[in-house]
């Protein structure tokens, strides 16, 4: 199987794209998806003129998925004013409004001219809710029945507006007085029961699971994951329907936030734009502000060997294992920090949990310290007695205190690791803020001052 | 709204187990994933008594439930052996490959033998394939129809059988001579066009997507997350189907990846359970390992150390800085590392790319390693000018040191950080191997050498 780059897909529609009958053979086997893809590749003029050679619905639809976002905006000013109109209307409202979050404000009300009042009015609804939230992500096409209706009904129902709306596998019954949610059926119960039934006497007698617009969309994730949904209804105070956040658009969340957490996590703010897109300038300010804060506390590991400066001046064979002992402590504290953000992320932590975890961290640590400890402590003594290097007469007495100085690090390390995200947590800040490079910068300073008061109090009399 | 812990609901459960009413009313609302959380929170031969209470129907939804996945096979030890069998007839085939995957290789013929011979074979098929594969998630109920068949039929067959499969919304038409899969259509496709059209005539024409058994999962949760599917077909060879990848397989799929990375990122092994269910001894070996092997190599930087003693002895005002510029290469690193990893893992990179981002990552470097290097150096004139701290006579030429060591390293750590996953993929690993601690000792060595190189050519016949 040969493989095709997107890039050569890019340019192989841009080269047939004022010829139909060739443009029709290449687009032959391609996925609306890979149309996408293949048009982030272009510049956006080019796009936008593959887009309008484009059948009006294949556009619509390539111009709906999701791996299109941050470039619609630069595609649409260069599509003829006239076409984009009836673009944007044919769209999906969650896509609609994605869009006009990426459109700068000044540009706004031109663009919302362009649509018809009442996709206006929806958008303009959806557009007030952040994009992280339940609102932000949901969409307003779903099927709702009243709740006096038959099987029948709702089957004739889905089979008339189906190829119109987001999905149709889940059918949301509404009150018909007070518009209220009152049951979900799902397509697979409406299909295999009598069609005479009443759609309340079907599915779960459960009241229906619901979120509030301005939950966090993680947590939407989560139900969703959790109780293997196809959709979750978004209801106001009132339990009136707002919209649905369905199962694909839970995953794109999902791949969004786990690339914010491993960047968080490598102590950075997350990108939120492809690596090869995002500009050199702004990669700069996404990582130079989590480097210079980290800097800037790592300053006071000059300030604590300031302090120690005699001590490394009378023996200076102290210093060669301040890489070694201090960079324990972060590891092992990088390790703690890891597990404790995603044990908290899937909820199998609560904030009140914290000191079952230093219980539970601290004698790990002090095992973990232990056996560097020992490898250290046979380092040295080995490297001393196969001539490798002398560390000086009192060899035996620094083996012992660079052992003993790891057991305390790698112990602090676990502890302080598993409780930063805890303590985040409780002050208000998301737990995942705990970077690697966050942990080990705090662990460092104890560290150094860990090894060598541990050092002054073996070595006291002898080397110092 | 009162939040109820799942101890809490565990305890209520076992409490009332022996009281068909009160249990009937303690189940009251609750769904079978929030059961199945519950019987986790309970010893296995209290979590075995409250499913032997439980419906038969409603005992095998919670038994199905993947929340209660390493709990199974303890509770089935205290199940009466005359219900075992029954219990797992009844799960879907999915879930009892995962049931035998844990259960002791010894135990598996007396558990097999409870099975019917059907059941027995076709988990005999599915257990074949390695658990982090498509055939490893997969699950054999899907609805097959034959290419000759109408709408009409097919929307029949659905309305009988479709309560026992795992999904309904995509039917699979296969050849009815070979067998092989010829074609997809979903149900929405099938509820919206005349029912006396054949199932070849509806929905796309282009050739269905599929996966083979031995293509990894993540792969599968990709396809599906651009495709926008609710589940993906596995096929063999001859393209005949062997079973279905669901879209709530591959959330949960994407959850588990998501904290294997998160853990391997912060320089251990994936602990593969719950933070509070693993052993102490387990926890131990998951975290050494790493440790240890990060601990022998970051032990190089006691050699290079040792090769500087002699300039440390002369001035250990260098030895202050030691910390603070080895950890900013080990930072700079970090960030491009997370980077790049999501980038390979998106499938926004690909092998082939890594001089572009060597020619993109080495100038972000140099002017973070440019910020940086000018807040080292101010710090250092300013402390000396202040009086807080006296660097001696040389103080000018210690912080230009400081300085252009940082851009030095800085820059060398976001190229070896961004480096190192492609290195890793190259010979044959993950890139998401390559964790913040790994990087960080990597950086560490070079980094102790820049800084004395620098060190010595600035500070030659002054302080060294």
């Amino acid at each position: 199987m040969i493989e095709i780059t997107k890039e050569t897909v890019a340019q192989l529609l841009y080269l047939v794209h004022d010829d139909p009958d060739e443009l029709q053979q290449a687009l032959g086997e391609l996925r609306t998806p890979d149309i996408a893809e293949a048009l982030r590749e272009l510049p956006p003029e080019a796009a936008a003129k593959v887009m309008a050679a484009l059948p009006f619905e294949l556009a619509v639809q390539v111009f709906d998925e999701p791996e299109l976002t941050r470039h619609r905006c630069a595609i649409i000013q260069h599509i003829d004013p006239a076409r984009v109109g009836p673009l944007i209307e044919a769209m999906s409202a969650d896509q609609q409004a994605d869009l006009f979050r990426e459109v700068p404000p000044e540009n706004r009300p031109r663009l919302l001219a362009t649509v018809s009042a009442s996709t206006r009015q929806a958008l303009q609804t959806l557009l007030q809710y952040a994009p992280n939230t339940a609102g932000g992500i949901m969409t307003t096409e779903f099927v709702t029945i009243p709740s006096d209706w038959t099987v029948d009904q709702a089957l004739r129902l889905i089979s008339e507006v189906g190829g119109r709306k987001e999905t149709v596998y889940a059918v949301y019954v509404t009150d018909p007085e007070t518009n209220a949610l009152v049951h979900v059926v799902s397509l697979r119960e409406l299909l295999t029961v009598p069609r005479d039934e009443n759609v309340l006497e079907i599915g779960s007698r459960r009241s229906p699971l619901t979120v509030k617009a301005e939950t966090d969309r993680e947590e939407v994730a989560r139900l969703i994951s959790k109780y293997n949904l196809l959709a979750v209804p978004v209801i106001d105070d009132q339990r009136r329907l707002l919209g649905i956040v369905t199962v694909d658009d839970v995953i794109d969340t999902l791949v969004e936030e786990q690339t914010e957490d491993v960047q968080r996590f490598g102590g950075m703010e997350a990108l939120d734009a492809p690596y090869m897109e995002i500009t050199f300038v702004n990669m700069i300010k996404k990582r130079a502000g989590w480097l210079c804060a980290l800097f800037l506390s790592e300053m006071l590991t000059a300030t604590a060997m300031q302090r120690f400066q005699v001590e490394i001046e009378r023996a200076a064979v102290l210093a060669l294992f301040i890489p070694l002992v201090m960079s324990s402590g972060g590891n092992s504290g990088s390790q703690a920090t890891s597990l404790i953000i995603r044990a908290l992320a899937l909820q199998e932590l609560k904030l009140r949990d914290w000191w079952r975890i230093a219980l539970r961290e601290l004698p790990t640590g002090l095992v973990l310290g232990s056996i560097l400890g020992v490898i250290g402590f046979t380092r040295i003594v080995l490297w001393q007695s196969l001539h490798i290097y002398s560390y000086g007469p009192h060899y035996m007495l620094l083996a012992t205190a660079v052992g003993l100085a790891l057991v305390g690090i790698v112990a602090f390390g676990s502890l302080a690791g598993s409780m930063l995200p805890f303590l985040l947590k409780r002050i208000g800040f998301d737990p995942a803020s705990a970077s690697a490079p966050f942990v080990a910068t705090l662990v460092d300073v104890t560290g150094l001052v860990i090894y060598f008061s541990v050092a002054f109090l073996i070595l006291r009399g002898t080397l110092l």
